[in-house]
């Protein structure tokens, strides 16, 4: 067996460390939600202008967003979801589902997918096309020895 | 058109607003990986001490785990996921699977669904059984006017 390192090293903790602070993943909603201008940004999650502005640049240079100039006199860019941004979009839903079944607020938002129909997000093995709860799961590799 | 309400209200931020940190969800993934007792979880996730039972008190405030007392003399507790706290996991699993595609760090760790395969999530529509990407989908009420 090889030996343990702490603390646990693991692919939740490196997405955490690239967004685990609420107010990355809000500045990722806004721009799912078409948000691209630090002015808008600031005003719809309430982060502090300078928290934004190292946010900002956290998420560029993790890849996880990328600035677009849209004004040169003076310089002005906008903030767009790369692809690896693009794909926090059904955690994000996730979570906003998670939210409204646990947490107080209940904001009414609801989400519509294309078919017609509100989303419900289900999260289903690729393999077997079955519901993974994560409590039917378990580990192959590495953590094994803990867990 | 109702007045907007900034910053945002939104149940992705009231999610946030429990989870929002790197530590809180660190703490979800230990005990959803069968950790239990402050001394592991304290190890396994990194967290300051201070830090730890700041967030274990949080998250058992606001219903994601629940302590059991294990000895009484001198009373000694451990931590388990409540429904709430369960109905994470899918969550962080789709976490892991961003980190390992998106971050640098391949730990190598994967989990393997009950049905016998290497699990890759894939999140669904309930309505039609469609994948849900994010980019499909349009909200019905409330961010409209802003969306």
């Amino acid at each position: 067996m090889r030996p343990e390192i702490f603390p646990r090293q693991c692919t939740i903790a490196s997405a955490l460390n690239v967004l685990g602070e609420k107010w990355s993943l809000l500045v990722v909603r806004e721009l799912a939600l078409n948000v691209h201008r630090f002015d808008q940004i600031a005003k719809n999650t309430g982060a502090p202008r300078d928290i934004l502005t190292s946010r900002l640049r956290r998420l560029e240079a993790e890849g996880v967003l990328e600035k677009r100039l849209y004004q040169e006199h003076p310089p002005r860019h906008e903030y767009y979801l790369t692809e690896a941004g693009d794909e926090l979009r059904p955690i994000l839903l996730s979570l906003s589902q998670w939210g409204e079944r646990w947490t107080p607020q209940k904001i009414g938002s609801r989400w519509v997918h294309s078919c017609g129909h509100e989303v419900d997000v289900v999260h289903t093995c690729e393999a077997c096309g079955g519901e993974v709860t994560g409590l039917d799961v378990r580990l192959s590799r590495a953590f094994s020895g803990i867990a």
